[in-house]
């Protein structure tokens, strides 16, 4: 699943993810938008606020939020996966990035909120239109636990340059919203040591040691994934994503863990206790930071906390009367995630291996299937393919979920990197002609899976398999890259680019991700970007870490194709000159061998293709029935 | 000419350039270097200095400094290009880098001086060394005038925590060292119009467009390149650098420029007057910056300036009685500078054509002369193959200087990056065998060349040819890239380095470096790298930057490759999908054929490889005499 270049944690969400864009937009929302922002604005009057500011977020700087937190979507209308509301008493405005410009026009239409196309010239920038807004014995307020506290220092800075007040303990939203959503409340599992390979005790103790490295005793962290690697628990409050809401200080002896009591089952419990894991309501966390007894230096991931969880552990450290300070620090825990211990790489790669065998189920189908009379079979759609495959991985053994929902664009549709087909609203019929473009994945006990395949369903143009096997090239060059210790995904992202660059084209994202074990289907920090941020350094491959490789050809209106293998970093060499890394392929799916044309490959690229063809198929046939033998034999064969 | 990986500024010397080091080594030195350090320690006491630093720099940071700066030479007997000796009361230690842990051990023995292998396990960092000889009440002192200010700033940190004073403002060799060489002090030339292609004037209101940006009218700089390119001048101070020793402020209607009288002729003074330039003494900018009358912020690049002129400045700007910021800022000038204007670049073209001629003419003759009978031609070395081509360059009409002392290494001594052949101490006799690799540039009116040729001079091995096509591959696939405007040479160093790093083989240095016009061969900030410094911003390539592509094999006491092009980059494509960028071969001298094995070149490297052969044989042939272009036209056939 594609991830974005421009805004890095942001990748590119299925709208349907948050919010349901196609279908939401109902007659007269636009009133009922005016309405609760004629309601917010009498509220921020009462509160004494001159604009007020609502992020999409949630208290834990989550990629996907649960709908408890769609309150941007609620006053604004726009249900796009990223955008900032601000209210003032005579206007109201929406920040939002390229990809919804054309979705945030339509959804905004005459609700009275004023589209900030950003980047665009002659657009403000949220902190120049707020330097604007605001003068001297104004008030800035936000809800300061949906902001990550490196953002939010930004905000706290500039309303102090303007002379300005801040109000970040009101969340106002919620004396309006009187339907909101409750807060996701589902019951915690345990990650038995057969999954996670690690216990908690072991990665408490790692976690220590950076901490004690940094000169701390007490570190403190919000983000949802890297809670559940830490204690080896999985929850079920965000769709697609095994996490639970929660929050956590990690002491020299004890972890509190601030969750939901709807959350605690008695096996949580019993684990707990056994780990000197308290349990304590999810809502006091601040509270808690504010009377701890601090003993020593308090470090945390300005990423990873909320402003408000920093504020108060701030106040907290400075009433211990030792002045303790608080130390800012990449999160371990994140650096420790990401690189899979020997465990979790056996689960995943036999998860792998499983999860590939039901996509060539699947494309076996798809294309038998599309070429059936329509008279016999019914019509076929984009959706209906999706939950034909949607129900394949569901007869998997350790199957827990979907990692996203599945993509699955036909023609021009597939152009769109976020496009999602919705019965009834945008589902295209397939033909037995062009191609089909599924982006899927799985979670299970054993890993999380990604995995895109562009198919041909027919006939297809020459101009397509011109541009199928640039992609295929691209993939294949950056599979079999080496690379000395040290190396980021920056130095190697060209190796995927550059057959693009060389035709004048790209691809307007990042070329891959990393990926969680049975977590987030977008897993930070690795990633293969050729653009490096300031003030953000990338991190170096190590052997265990897993990264997607997904480069692809979008041509709007037309078509788009997208080839995305999932690449474990593994050891290559070591001698005088280095440790030399190189990737193995963990998707093993054969690529459309009706869409190569042998005349844009390369010796080097065609023995490439062909010897993941050959792996593929010694990989695959045990797993696999006669027939499908048949057909994979036939689909692997050499070009 | 190779640049290192691991100290970013501090380029791989020859180190004759900075003493000579071969032959430097006499007998009894040790004692003579033991003496001077007792000397100094006396000083010291007088004094009250706890530990001294003597680093390895000018005033200015430059890559090259003049022999009145050889301070940590005279002291330690060491004479490599980057070391810092520090003395106390009871010990001297030399820091160094692995490229001189055998030449320096060498040099100190018996001098007292320890060696201080840096990055070896257990060697202490210079820091930790004075966090353990510092105490409260101890005084650390060094020459602040050769620290950067970035770096001086550390060293005040470091001794503010220890509780120990600072001394920056004496430089305790002056008081030993008796036959101190004058600073150098030569006529400062101006460069016209034609072959600067923008005039001061110019110049100088992008530079004020720049602080402007930044809030300031004060600009203050001591990089020499930055300085010569401003004004148009060109110095002589420094071997094989035009560069003339001063200093400036800026600000919004004149220019102070701090030199030496004798540099200054009456062109100069002409010159300064039309230009609203004030020439004052050299030794007076300091001075100057205490007392003159600051209007404004200052803006200052924290690499450009030293520590003792940014607390100068500092004070001036304090006692104006405004409380004016010093604002730091990269050094607008060296973003200026790297891209080179249309007049320059023609210039450069047909300087780099001129200077490839007469590297044609050298090999030549090389081939020709290593072939015939010992008796009949004499000896034939290393040095007097250096000479000959060195004889060549100066018979160009524009000619100037060499751009750096020629390398010319044959066999075991190729292997060793910053080897100098050194008549009666180490110079090779060549054979008709094996290879000469020769690192070669001049200084001309038309620009800065560089230049290196592998050279098969009879028999070679197969291994040696593998190698060699290896190189040549890896500098092709460099010179043949297209990418998109925003890539780094972070993001394009894989391409030369990938075919070396799927063979096991590594070159411990950067691909490339940026080079100046009629300046610095190396010059900041373009550079091809892989590896990313924490704190440093890799600087975008743009059309007009020129560098150097220069992959190579070094393999100890076997053999040395290197094959250095210099590359121009150009537009090449803009699109809906951005604009891209390609380079230009500016060197022009054919790959040696007889070294290349074809078996090891792809049918695109053999493509390339010919279709440069054909470009060098359309540009110089027009330039050469009939038994020239016959050896070229044979030189240039297709392989």
């Amino acid at each position: 699943m594609t991830g974005t270049d421009t805004i890095y944690q942001n990748y590119i969400n299925r709208s349907s993810m948050i919010g349901g864009f196609c279908a939401a937009r109902e007659a007269g929302m636009s009133d009922i938008n005016r309405e609760r922002i004629e309601k917010l604005r009498k509220v921020m009057a009462g509160e004494g606020i001159t604009a007020y500011m609502i992020p999409t977020a949630d208290f834990h700087n989550s990629e996907y939020a649960a709908e408890y937190f769609h309150a941007r979507e609620y006053f604004s209308g726009f249900t796009g996966s990223a955008g900032t509301l601000i209210v003032t008493a005579d206007e109201a405005c929406l920040w939002t990035d390229g990809r919804y410009f054309i979705q945030a026009a339509g959804e905004l239409e005459g609700s009275g909120v004023k589209l900030m196309k950003m980047g665009e010239p002659g657009v403000p920038a949220i902190s120049e239109y707020l330097r604007g807004v605001l003068d001297e014995g104004g008030v800035l307020g936000f809800d300061g636990r949906c902001v990550p506290f490196k953002e939010g220092k930004t905000f706290e800075k500039l309303a102090k340059s303007r002379k300005a007040g801040l109000v970040i303990d009101k969340d106002l939203a919620d004396k309006i919203w009187t339907d909101r959503p409750a807060l996701p409340c589902h019951p915690v599992m345990i990650l038995e040591d057969g999954y996670s390979g690690e216990d908690i005790d072991s990665k408490l103790g790692r976690l220590r040691d950076v901490m004690h490295e940094n000169g701390a005793s007490v570190y403190i962290d919000s983000k949802l994934d890297s809670i559940m690697w830490l204690l080896n628990i999985r929850g079920a409050d965000v769709t697609c994503n095994p996490v639970a809401l929660c929050h956590i200080l990690v002491d020299d002896r004890n972890v509190y863990l601030f969750i939901q009591d709807g959350e605690v089952t008695g096996e949580l419990r019993a684990y707990a206790a056994l780990h000197r894991i308290s349990i304590l309501p999810y809502d006091d966390f601040e509270e808690f930071l504010g009377i701890y007894d601090y003993k020593s230096d308090v470090m945390y991931d300005p990423d990873s906390i909320s402003y408000r969880v920093r504020m108060a552990a701030a106040q907290g450290a400075a009433k211990s009367g030792n002045s303790w300070e608080l130390v800012e620090a990449g999160s371990p825990l994140q650096t420790f995630k990401c690189v899979k211990n020997a465990v979790e790489m056996a689960n995943i790669r036999g998860c792998y291996k499983r999860d590939s065998v039901q996509l060539c189920r699947f494309i076996k189908w798809l294309t038998e299937e599309v070429k059936r009379p329509v008279s016999e079979r019914g019509p076929l759609t984009e959706s209906g393919a999706a939950a034909h495959l949607d129900n394949l991985r569901a007869e998997l053994s350790d199957y827990m979920d979907l990692s996203f929902e599945t993509i699955s664009a036909y023609g021009p549709n597939a152009a769109m990197m976020h496009y999602s087909a919705v019965p009834g609203v945008s589902d295209a019929e397939l033909k037995p002609e062009g191609m089909l473009l599924v982006d899927s994945g799985g979670q299970y006990l054993t890993g999380t899976t990604d995995v895109t395949r562009t198919i041909a369903l027919g006939p297809v143009t020459d101009e397509m398999k011109k541009h199928y096997t640039l992609t295929a090239v691209s993939n294949l060059q950056l599979m079999d890259a080496v690379f000395l210790e040290g190396c980021t995904g920056a130095n190697l992202d060209i190796l995927a680019r550059e057959p693009m660059w060389r035709e004048g084209l790209d691809y307007k994202c990042g070329t891959g991700h990393g990926i969680g074990y049975y977590l987030g289907v977008h897993e930070s920090p690795p990633s293969i970007r050729w653009k490096v941020f300031p003030g953000r350094q990338d991190t170096p491959f190590k052997p265990g870490m897993i990264v997607s490789d997904e480069p692809g050809v979008y041509l709007e209106g037309k078509y788009g194709i997208r080839i995305e293998t999932i690449l474990e970093v593994v050891d290559h060499e070591e001698n005088e000159w280095g440790h030399f890394f190189a990737f193995e392929p963990l998707t093993l799916v054969p690529f459309d061998r009706d869409l190569i044309d042998v005349k844009y490959l390369t010796p080097e690229t065609r023995q490439s293709l062909n010897d993941y063809h050959m792996r593929v198929r010694s990989e695959l046939m045990p797993l696999m029935d006669e027939e499908e033998q048949a057909w994979l034999f036939e689909r692997t064969e050499p070009v």
